[in-house]
């Protein structure tokens, strides 16, 4: 079906039609940052609402959450990514290129994972920017959290980070959210937001970039019910893909290898999306992981060691956290179940997507050509709610008053949708810039208008065309949206 | 009307209905950055979509645009906060505070401006921290931007600054837009997202954080039109607040003095709120500046410097802009007027507003105590489209199949809108609660709809009640919110 059989292909649909560019494009860009156009952040945002639709809206048991990007030091002691968060890379001793050791291919174009080696065996590797055989460094820890000044005063001033994740934003907010709203476990807290990590190696186009945007839900329950709630969680979050229109013969699950597995994870797999360059590229879209009651027990930890950070300097290199007390799971981070009256430290199954990647697979599992007529027809397939434009009206001809009745008609839209007026050039070609954009419903005013009110509305993907009265097309475009697939 | 006179009711509010938190709070909070809870962030995304539905949505001139927040660095240079945004400070030299001079006062609590002085002199001056007495070090500049380090190699590592503003990443993005749609001068980019500043002196809860969101929008236009424009949009977007249910006597639209507009600005407004704490304290939520030709031309200049920000080793401070050329209006980013066939740079009219004070505002605003039958009711009197909930939906009593009755009820609402069940404690506690929570409707399900199928809506303003057969509730909602404050 679709012939986007390059990533270059997919690069340059996304800047020609306005879905994608590299963020400051006029200076060179900067390496693995990306801004979203004027189709693109249509997209999105229909990629974000798709989500909180499904996750908050739509439920009973979890509310929303919006914390800040910057945030107390201490989290980070918390969640293990001051310590722990950071890749053990090399220096290039020829060329001073530096690489993460995990990548590194022996002469032969191997990882020393392929051949069951001790990845810290660097002697017989590669530099992949000179050619170098064996020339590195003494491996050291590349930090990937990115870290800043926040304050003028030495009483307030200290080093904070850009989160590397939304999660810990919301386990920060647990005791918030329980003292300010009626929930009870199990429930969810879901949040959408913007992260950071200063990857050493990023990849082509928006795979894996410093800047990104997560869509992260935690969903605290009582252990012992953990690995229900996680087969849940594993099968909802696969079909919501499936439900806004990618193919699922697209779309995988893959369970993470025990030595894939955080410490503390119980169990994770991965929703993986083929995206069609080369023999098809298998790319993670989202993580379902089992995260037992490890983060709240750490921030529990955390909040008892605040001491030893102000003891410290703030130098989080220098804090120790405290040991965890025995009667842990009655701490400030517990839950008290008044049915069973019991304590303890809930249990977090955790579907975290990347907001970025699963908007290309939209768009590139959307994508298709066809020949009609002899004629190549480039078009979008999204589903209507993933369309950044659900409408566009055009008026035949620029005359007898069919603008006019295009532009009411795009008023009285307007007030539910995103909606596009087009009066120029031949109506075949306005039709084909929509099918372009993906926009499922194309409205025509023509002559017949006038005898009895009606305008036509094509399809976008089987491109027939119905007569509709101008009155009835809000009825009618709802009607075709809400069974959308459903026939 | 309202009885929120102390800024400290207002934080409470927040805390308690989960509206706003103070960021990391379980470590004793990050200074001068905020989290929204489970309300909060419902709240803040109907302040976003009601912002980006009247800019975008409802317009045939504007696009939408969704940059990152780290961008090369020459954006700044170009822009001028590499050079000029920063504040002048100085510490003092018993207690080492930092304080902006401009903050200081002298021992009759009198600022510099107040009694005609020249900011500079600070022998007079008091510590805000330890009351000495023209103690104070050389007045210093310091840099309001956040830096941070990107890259681990030598050769891509770099200084990058977190935004201090989203309109960069539109004068960035000019160009891509012309060059992916077919939109033509005049038209305005818009954008919602991010922004920081590391604020010497942060002002008490929002009202200056250091981490915030903003909701810009650059309209660009000839030149020549642009007052007209910068008329319609101070109207425009004066308007979008009443529009959403703020009182109009507690705004204003201010006029910046001359001595108070930026250099490059030939006017400013700013939308001003009446916050009412003390005697009324006008809070900025929004400025809407005609920032001329200036943005453009500078990236203009700022594009033909980019050897000198490599033979800098890429440090701002070293890096001179080359002089602009003599025909800058044919650069690369002018626009051509197929019609009046004249290439020229476009003039910009920027409404630039503060989403988190928006969204305080209209919060405050819409906060109102009544006595009803000798106790008093506190209510949220939120436009339906700003309101976090929608509708709640009550069965009467745990019983006669009543609750059932209100899921299916919940179940077919939520696909349009938030919507909340509650089936715990008393009906009239029921409906305070969502007054308190600002829902507009709130359902009964009672004895009655097995006999003909309705139940209860009850205004939120009014306490009226109104009987509504179950199956036409969706287009009762409909109506009601699409004629709110009509009547």
């Amino acid at each position: 079906m679709a012939k986007l059989n390059k990533l270059e292909d997919i690069v340059s649909l996304c800047k020609r039609r306005g879905f994608i560019f590299q963020s400051s494009e006029i200076y060179g860009g900067l390496a693995s940052c990306y801004d979203y156009g004027p189709l693109g952040s249509e997209l999105k945002r229909n990629v974000r609402n798709a989500w909180w639709k499904s996750t908050v809206q739509m439920r009973d048991d979890v509310v929303g959450l919006d914390s800040s990007i910057l945030m107390h030091p201490m989290v980070w002691k918390s969640s293990g990514h001051a310590d722990k968060f950071a890749d053990l890379i090399t220096e290039c001793r020829k060329c001073h290129t530096r690489t993460r050791i995990d990548h590194l291919l022996n002469q032969e174009g191997k990882k020393a994972e392929d051949i069951g080696q001790d990845p810290r065996i660097i002697s017989d590797k590669v530099c992949p920017n000179c050619g170098a055989v064996g020339e590195f460094t003494e491996p050291m820890a590349f930090k990937l959290m990115f870290e800043t000044q926040m304050g003028a005063n030495a009483d307030d001033n200290m080093a904070v980070y850009l989160r590397p994740e939304t999660a810990q934003g919301i386990f920060a907010n647990f005791r918030n959210v329980l003292d300010s709203t009626r929930v009870k476990v199990p429930f969810g807290i879901a949040q959408i937001g913007k992260s950071f990590r200063n990857e050493v190696t990023t990849k082509a186009f928006i795979f894996r970039t410093r800047e990104f945007e997560q869509a992260e839900l935690e969903f605290f329950c009582e252990p012992g019910t953990d690995e229900q709630w996680y087969e849940f969680w594993k099968e909802k979050r696969f079909n919501w893909y499936v439900e806004y229109g990618i193919n699922k013969d697209n779309l995988r699950m893959r369970d993470h290898d025990s030595d894939e597995l955080a410490h503390y994870a119980k169990a994770c797999i991965d929703v993986e999306y083929r995206f069609p360059f080369g023999s098809g590229d298998w790319q993670e879209l989202e993580g379902v992981a089992n995260r037992t009651d490890y983060d709240l027990r750490r921030h529990q930890q955390g909040m008892r060691s605040m001491n030893n950070f102000i003891e410290s300097g703030r130098d989080l290199a220098k804090v120790e956290l405290k040991d965890e007390q025995p009667d842990y799971h009655k701490g400030p981070l517990s839950f008290f179940d008044e049915q069973k009256k019991q304590r303890y430290i809930p249990y977090v199954i955790e579907p975290s997507a990347g907001v970025d990647r699963s908007t290309l697979a939209f768009l590139v599992d959307a994508y298709d050509e066809e020949e009609v007529k002899g004629e190549t027809r480039n078009l979008l397939r999204f589903h209507p709610d993933i369309a950044p434009i659900k409408a566009a009206v055009f008026p035949l001809v620029k005359k007898e008053g069919m603008p006019e009745i295009a532009h009411n008609i795009v008023d009285s839209l307007r007030a539910h949708w995103n909606v596009f007026y087009d009066q120029k050039g031949a109506i075949g070609r306005r039709y084909r810039r929509q099918d372009e954009a993906g926009t499922p419903f194309c409205i025509t005013v023509d002559g017949q208008v006038k005898e009895d009110g009606t305008v036509t509305v094509r399809d976008r993907d089987t491109m027939a065309q119905e007569r509709v009265h101008q009155d009835k097309l809000s009825a009618y475009l709802f009607e075709k949206m809400s069974c959308w697939g459903k026939q």
